[in-house]
């Protein structure tokens, strides 16, 4: 199925910034609860909220082979497990019926009522229910930087990362969307020099800028999936800022790797954009420093050119950027980890998500992490209002945006804002 | 509410070995498809599956405050998070029924025909969705054990071991009943001597002897669970063969916790059995070697004395019994496990599973793995059919059973029996 949806000279009768990270060529999918609190499945086009239940049951979907409830879910899970097949169909009918050339919903008042609906009038929610949640490490900068401090910077990769695209089992009860705070985490750290632990509320609270992929049902028990088939079973991407308190991180992670130092949050932005979307920024992934094996041998651009940045707000200020990365520095790819996930049997299913790592860039700047950023503290950053931030603040809110942009159309994640609580009391 | 199902007097009307796991003291949990392939959830009182589906359609559980479809559902879920109040209104009203001195069903032909079941007619189901699995690696022996092989006999411990129950977050998708086979699993591996890896089936799969526990809703985002709260939340329990692949794990686990070496398959004991059907064999803890911080401090038995063993049963022959172990090893206990994990605000759900990590007692025949039995594979097991084993070989079954015995009660687990089959082929 051509992805007629992606036609750059299409534009909507649907009112779209300049600006907008949501032109009719993106067309992302989430959940919201409407003014009537009833909760749907929805894309949006500039800033106008479109009820995807609502239009199906008014008959715009048509034709296609959809269940009758297929959109008044609290998740995405049922239709990503459609397959691609349906997503595409889904997407290039949504383009044609927001078309500027389209009257048929433009003119239908009544229709449009229950259809449309402002921003301030919906309350976006997690886009699905995560079965699984994987972070991987994939970004080579960054774990190049993390080694420097921690081990040897002589050796500051470990000897399989190059091999690898080293990856562990986050939480997925503690994800939440764009628009929820997060309490500063209370745990065990171990004061410089001192023997034994003490308990109390992480003092070093950081973000990490992330992406992560949802994925489709890919395969049973036992089954590897091929790297030539990986791409299918990827649903789309979000922003994901995997919120880490690096001193209680210190302490715990051997052997077994993060625990609590990264399960008390990690915070996504709601609008999942399709792969489909962001066909025309494909890029070629960074070059392999080893030979990898074969099964991770991979064929065509499997990397995105995706500009992300990350904020800082401090209550009653201006926000201040402190960092500007890309998606396409990952050095190793989705395809690549999917694969590599699957190696052994594992399987994976409709509604999971699988990080990306922290995002590093090459040069100081870009880098995804306060920790790198500020080089352990070292280097605090100045905010706009004059005060300095090594790690982060109570009372921060930490602001997360994504966009692909060339020949005057730009494909946005809008955002992911959480802000950092104190410490939790009842 | 008493725990009058625990009535060591009780006899059932059904009929049950002497030596049965599910006397009518047990009442476990578990859900099952019956011979018109319908799912239900059902307990077990010696050879006979029960319907509780149909016990509840028939106006069994009249009185105790329960939603129509509550178990016409193909998990325990929405059961569990009802809490241990309704938790005990059924398990002791199902033991009223099913006693020796109640006739009403007994002699009710046709509805025993609805709601009774031979083992042979139904096919036992996981009985949770689970949402999120921890594993913990809770026994000092086996962590000693590990330590010694492959870092440093003379500080076998990691220095945070004695103060934080250490876990890493597991695999849901790959957690499967009793029963279903698991193929080997292949991977990356680094062969002895050799700077690069190779790609190829694991050489090295592994049992671990462990239960884990069923969670309840436990706490929303950022809220702690203090300890003496911790055990309402513990529904019941199951035993746990946590596949490992030692060969892979040894490659990839630095510096993130162990990966595809573990999420091939964890198999799980059909049936949960309740905290409360353990109540009469509550043990102390093994004491602290070092203080313990405020919020892991507990009070009173926490520990239970379960019997474990595990069985290796070549293709074709007897099985032979590799190792004897006990759940009252455990270093750190359920309540700490969970106060643990929560303690930085991470949500607890329904349905949430945590595994104890690998027991092992303090005698070579009671490890609970093989990499300890046989000391990696340097002092290979004798089987009874005459062959060896330094690991698990393909087409072998591994079995583990778990029972409390006292004053001629049994409450056991029945067992949890896995087919190792060759790495998979299309």
């Amino acid at each position: 199925m051509p992805l007629s949806a992606n036609n750059p000279d299409r534009t909507s009768w649907l009112h779209v910034d300049k600006h907008s990270d949501f032109p009719i060529q993106n067309i992302p999918f989430g959940v919201f609860l409407t003014r009537d609190d009833i909760i749907t499945i929805g894309t949006r086009i500039g800033d106008t909220a479109i009820d995807l239940g609502a239009l199906h049951q008014l008959g715009y979907f048509e034709g296609i082979p959809l269940t009758d409830d297929i959109f008044l879910q609290d998740s995405l899970n049922d239709f990503i497990a459609d397959g691609r097949k349906t997503w595409r169909a889904v997407r290039n009918r949504i383009a044609e019926i927001f078309d500027a050339n389209n009257n048929t919903l433009k003119n239908n008042t009544k229709h449009k009522e229950t259809i449309l609906f402002r921003l301030d009038e919906i309350e976006m929610q997690l886009p699905v229910q995560i079965g699984d949640y994987t972070d991987f490490y994939s970004s080579i900068e960054h774990a190049t930087n993390v080694g420097t401090m921690f081990r040897d910077p002589d050796n500051a990769l470990l000897p399989n990362w190059l091999h690898i695209p080293v990856g562990y089992h986050g939480r997925s009860s503690s994800i939440i969307p764009s628009g929820i705070p997060v309490h500063r985490p209370q745990g065990q750290t171990l004061p410089n020099g001192a023997s034994e632990p003490v308990f109390g509320p992480s003092r070093l609270v950081d973000f990490e800028l992330e992406m992560a992929f949802i994925t489709t049902d890919a395969n049973d028990l036992g089954e590897p999936i091929p790297i030539d088939e990986a791409e299918e079973y990827i649903f789309g991407l979000v922003l994901l800022n995997d919120w880490s308190a690096r001193d209680i991180q210190k302490w715990e992670y051997v052997p077994l790797g993060p625990f609590l130092a990264k399960n008390f949050a990690s915070s996504i932005s709601p609008w999942i954009v399709t792969l489909d979307a962001l066909e025309p920024y494909r890029v070629e992934s960074p070059k392999a420093v080893k030979p990898q094996l074969d099964y991770l041998k991979y064929k065509g651009k499997k990397s995105y050119d995706i500009n992300l940045e990350v904020a800082i707000q401090p209550e009653n200020a201006k926000e201040t950027v402190v960092s500007n990365s890309n998606f396409k520095y990952m050095y190793w790819n989705m395809v690549q980890q999917l694969t590599h996930h699957t190696v052994n049997g594992c399987p994976v299913n409709s509604g999971d998500m699988m990080g990306s790592g922290t995002i590093s860039g090459p040069t100081e700047d870009s880098y995804g992490s306060m920790l790198e950023l500020t080089w352990r503290g070292e280097k605090p950053l100045k905010m706009k209002d004059g005060s300095e931030r090594k790690f982060i603040n109570d009372n921060d809110t930490v602001i997360m945006r994504g966009y692909c942009e060339n020949d005057g159309t730009r494909i946005g994640f809008g955002e992911v804002s959480t802000k950092l609580l104190p410490v939790y009391s009842k």
